[in-house]
């Protein structure tokens, strides 16, 4: 087994994200449910937007921000993606590669535009998002660059990637490749109603061996387990996973082992401002731990010290260099 | 003389900012001037961009930006500028009017397209701004609807204006319409390297009483008389101008009559994010108070509490309702 080149591959929706701040009142009326992401189509999404005030563009997309987050501590990032030969996939390639990301999928030339999510921020932090898939639906096996995913300690994917129809099968080759080059394969669970639409699927994968790490959320742990208890779903998936990365907001993170489990807090933030992306720059610190070989208690504190950085400010890509707010805590990356 | 519809009408080039953060040595490397404003072609467009890391894109343009924080402080705006029409056009035209801007000039159908600016924020939260001007080079007379002109308390207008080729013709067009129909003209000198440019003009507006309310900051008031003294820069401007709004960053902000002068303090800001706006939303809150006839100090308050909110977050768009903040503050409007 050869050194890995990347300490993470991340593969997911290639997404433009559209902020928005609105007012609670707003959600109510458009029948939305906060925090939680829905997936729309074009007539949706032009009637939206249309109802949206000023808005800021930043490349999002889960496991593409947690690329971006890994690069940014100063480890080797590659991404897998589908966009289009528009303004906002060309965009997204830049935002990717002038981080520092190995991002060479192929733009898709005829078909759908890049996808977008309209993410409205409610004055307390919290975002809820509307997502057009666009192009992301053509991602397919034939995107998965074997070298690539040999080259990578760590395969880390999205559960959204459940969505697009192609993408599912492009999860499973790069896992099976991964594997075959006795590198490890991770799963974010992306959300409550994901969980809710494949939750057989996840719960398969983690018990024949396909996920070595899975990331979950209280919500989406509980709704994996369909329990309203926490430390039932924690006792369960101890059982299903060898090891699970659990964030907790403003009460921290578990990792979760087969046979134990550490706590750590998270890092105050007084002023939230938009808590987009603070589960994908968690799983950016804890998987580049991971990578380096820190313990589980380091990798998740450096997991909260990322997410820290990005919901204090629009957006799910970092602002400031995460390598100097990681040195600054003690961290020699 | 009726009654007008908007407090202000605002005319400037629109464009997209794309906002990237750097480290001073970008500055050095790239040889700019912090804090300027230049203008670049598209092939050093291309190269520039390609050096900055992840972005982030607002809608911008220093006029618009007033325009759109009048309408966010629950006052009437229009906007002239020119778009192209593609996806930052219309991105572009969607946060004008979404924010509750008439902005209804034509979008250029063939030719450049829309204005992007590439804005490199330092951890000092300066930034220093590399404009292409693309699809603004089209703005010409013809996109002056006098109606709305004439609907204006005020017409308020970028010196950059003076940059692409017919904008300036449109300007001196506006503030025809606008005498004539015993309204008010403004003019923002914008930047010290555009006061270089043109300052006879400028100097010959303020002489000839086209410009009834000027805006600075101390830069460009001590470039347009070519003076390192500030006071001799106002004295000489109280005698060219019947009234100038002075803004001097963290010291506040003065107003400057024939006969008497006000100076008022600033917001205090623990942590300034990105300094961009600054000036737009000063210009916004003192704009909408000349409108409503508050006094020359309290219109400076409201701009000093308008630009303290727009320099706490990356993007001179504001991410508040600015009409709480101000109310918060016992405005009343």
């Amino acid at each position: 087994m050869t050194l890995p080149r990347f300490d993470a591959l991340c593969i997911g929706n290639a997404i433009c994200d559209v902020f928005a701040h609105v007012e609670e009142d707003f959600l109510v009326a458009e029948n939305l449910i906060k925090g939680s992401m829905r997936l729309i189509d074009t007539e949706e999404a032009v009637r939206l937007y249309a109802k949206m005030g000023q808005t800021t563009r930043i490349s999002g997309g889960s496991a593409g921000n947690t690329a971006a987050g890994i690069a940014q501590l100063g480890g080797a990032s590659a991404y897998f993606g589908k966009i289009a030969e528009d303004e906002l996939g060309t965009a997204y390639r830049h935002d990717m590669t002038g981080t520092g990301v190995a991002f060479d999928t192929p733009a898709l030339t005829d078909g759908p535009p890049t996808a977008r999510s309209m993410i409205l921020i409610t004055p307390d932090g919290e975002r809820t998002m509307n997502t057009y898939l666009g192009a992301c639906v053509e991602l397919s096996p034939d995107d998965i660059d074997a070298d690539q995913v040999a080259a990578s300690a760590i395969t880390y994917m999205e559960g959204y990637l459940w969505d697009p129809p192609g993408a599912k099968e492009a999860f499973l080759k790069a896992a099976e490749i991964a594997h075959a080059h006795k590198r490890k394969v991770s799963l974010t669970l992306s959300d409550s109603f994901c969980v809710d639409r494949y939750r057989s699927e996840f719960l398969g994968m983690m018990r024949d061996g396909t996920i070595d790490v899975l990331f979950a959320n209280e919500h989406e742990l509980k709704a994996l387990y369909e329990t309203a208890d926490l430390d039932t779903a924690i006792d369960s998936v101890r059982k299903d996973c060898a090891l699970t990365a659990l964030t907790m907001g403003e009460n921290g993170a578990m990792a979760i082992g087969r046979e134990n489990t550490v706590h750590v807090a998270a890092e105050k933030v007084e002023d939230v401002v938009d808590l987009t992306g603070a589960g994908d720059l968690f799983a950016a610190g804890f998987l580049l731990g991971l990578s380096r070989d820190y313990d589980h208690a380091m990798s998740a504190e450096l997991g909260c010290l990322c997410a820290a950085e990005v919901i204090r400010h629009v957006g799910a890509r970092p602002e400031r260099s995460l390598r100097q707010v990681a040195e600054q805590q003690g961290f020699a990356l």
